[in-house]
C-alpha cells in the first residue's frame, strides 16, 4: 500500500494529501509529530522529512516537491501542471510563491507560533511574528484575488497545483482565524471552490488536540 | 537571445546562473534589484520575480522552479537531476531543503538583514536574526558533512541541481564571512570542488558596491 506520513497542520502534508486525492492514487495516512518522529527515513530528519511518501514499489519520496514531480511523472493521465509550456510556468511560479514565501512569510509565523512552538520548543508566541505574518497576509491575499479575477483557476483554465498549493498553506491559516475573508469576496470564491472539493474534505475534517479551529473553517458557507 | 533577469546575492539566481553554465546554454545577464525593479513581467512584482529567464522563443519562466524544470525538459541531454527515480527524488528532497528551509532559517537571516535590509526598508540589521541564522547554519554543514563524506556528490554519484542549489545558497552566506570552515573539513571539500568548476567562476567575480566579501570568497584554496 501506498503510505503518506504527514502532519494535519502541516502545509505540504496538505498539499500532497489533496494531490492525492485529486489523482484518485489510493494511500493510507500516518500521522507524525514534527517534534516527536516515529518512523525516520534517514540519519538525519530534517525537513523535508515531513510529508514522507513511501510508494508502492517501495520509493521513498521526501518532502513535496520530490513526491509530486515523482507522481506526475509516473502517473501521467490528469496532469495537474497545465498543457502548455507556459501554463506550466507560471503553474511553478505560483507554487514556488505560496510554498517558499507565503510559508516564510505567513504560515510559519502564525501557524508555527501559535499552534507547533509550544511543542517544539516550549515557548509562547511571540507576536510580534504573529504581526508581521498576519500583515504579509494582505499581499498574498490581494494576489490571490487578482488571479482569481481574471482566470477561472490561479494558473488559468483549469485547477493545478498552484491552485492545491496556494489553498493548502491558506488552509492552515485559516485554521487560526486569521482571515478576515469579508475583505477578499473574490479571494474567498475562489477557496469556497476549494473547500467543496471531496479532495478537501479530510482537510476539513483535522482537529488539533486542544487548539479547536475558527468557527468557519469548515463551513463551505463562510 | 536567452536573457536571465538576476540579482547579484539572490541564491536563487546564482542557481539559475550556475545550471545554465553546467547545460552550456548560451545567455546574457541583466541585473535587477530586488529594491528597483526595472523590468516587471506582471501586474504583481511579487517573488519569484527574480530570477526571470525569457527563453529564446519569447517563454517568460520566473522563479528557479518554473526555470529549472522547463529547461530540463526541453534540453535533455546531461540531466542534472540523476537518472534512477530514487537518485530524482534525493535530488529534489536536497534542493527543497536548500532552497526553502536553508534560505528561510540562514540565508534570509544573514544575507538580508547583513546586505538587503538597508536598500528595501532603509534599517539596521537585526542581530538576533543574524545570531539566529548562524545557529541554524551549523546543522546544514552538518548534513552536507554527512552527504559529502557519503557520497561522492550530495544526491549522489554525479553532481546534481542538489549541489548547485546548496553551493548556491552557502556561497551568498560565505559572502558575508559568516561560516567558519575549519569546523567543516569535508563540507569545505565539497564546496572547494564546486567553487573550482567553470560554472562557478562568474559567482566568484561577484562583487556588492560597499560591500566587499569575506577576504577568502573567491579564494580556491580557502
Amino acid at each position: 500500500m501506498r503510505t503518506l506520513y504527514h502532519y494535519p497542520l502541516c502545509a505540504f502534508s496538505r498539499l500532497v494529501r489533496i494531490y492525492l486525492k485529486e489523482k484518485f492514487l489510493e494511500h493510507e495516512l500516518v500521522v507524525e509529530y514534527p517534534w516527536n518522529r516515529k518512523k525516520v527515513f534517514s540519519e538525519y530528519p530534517l525537513p523535508p522529512d515531513i510529508p514522507t511518501l513511501v510508494d508502492k514499489d517501495g520509493i521513498v519520496l521526501e518532502g513535496w516537491y520530490a513526491i509530486i514531480e515523482h507522481l506526475e511523472q509516473i502517473h501521467k493521465t490528469k496532469s495537474f501542471f497545465g498543457g502548455t509550456f507556459r501554463e506550466k510556468a507560471e503553474t511553478r511560479r505560483i507554487t514556488q510563491l505560496f510554498n517558499e514565501f507565503f510559508f516564510m512569510d505567513v504560515t510559519k509565523q502564525i501557524v508555527f507560533e501559535k499552534i507547533m512552538k509550544k511543542h517544539t520548543e516550549n515557548r509562547a508566541p511571540d507576536s510580534s511574528c504573529i504581526r508581521k505574518g498576519t500583515a504579509a497576509l494582505k499581499t498574498y491575499m490581494e494576489h490571490i484575488s487578482w488571479l482569481a479575477d481574471h482566470r477561472n483557476w490561479l494558473a488559468g483554465n483549469d485547477i493545478t497545483i498552484a491552485d492545491m498549493a496556494a489553498a493548502a498553506q491558506i488552509s492552515c491559516v485559516d485554521y487560526t482565524g486569521t482571515i478576515d475573508w469579508e475583505q477578499y469576496p473574490i479571494a474567498k470564491d475562489w477557496y469556497a471552490r476549494i473547500k467543496s472539493r471531496p479532495s478537501f474534505r479530510d482537510i476539513l475534517d483535522d482537529r488539533i488536540p486542544d487548539m479547536p479551529p475558527a468557527k468557519h473553517y469548515a463551513n463551505l458557507d463562510f
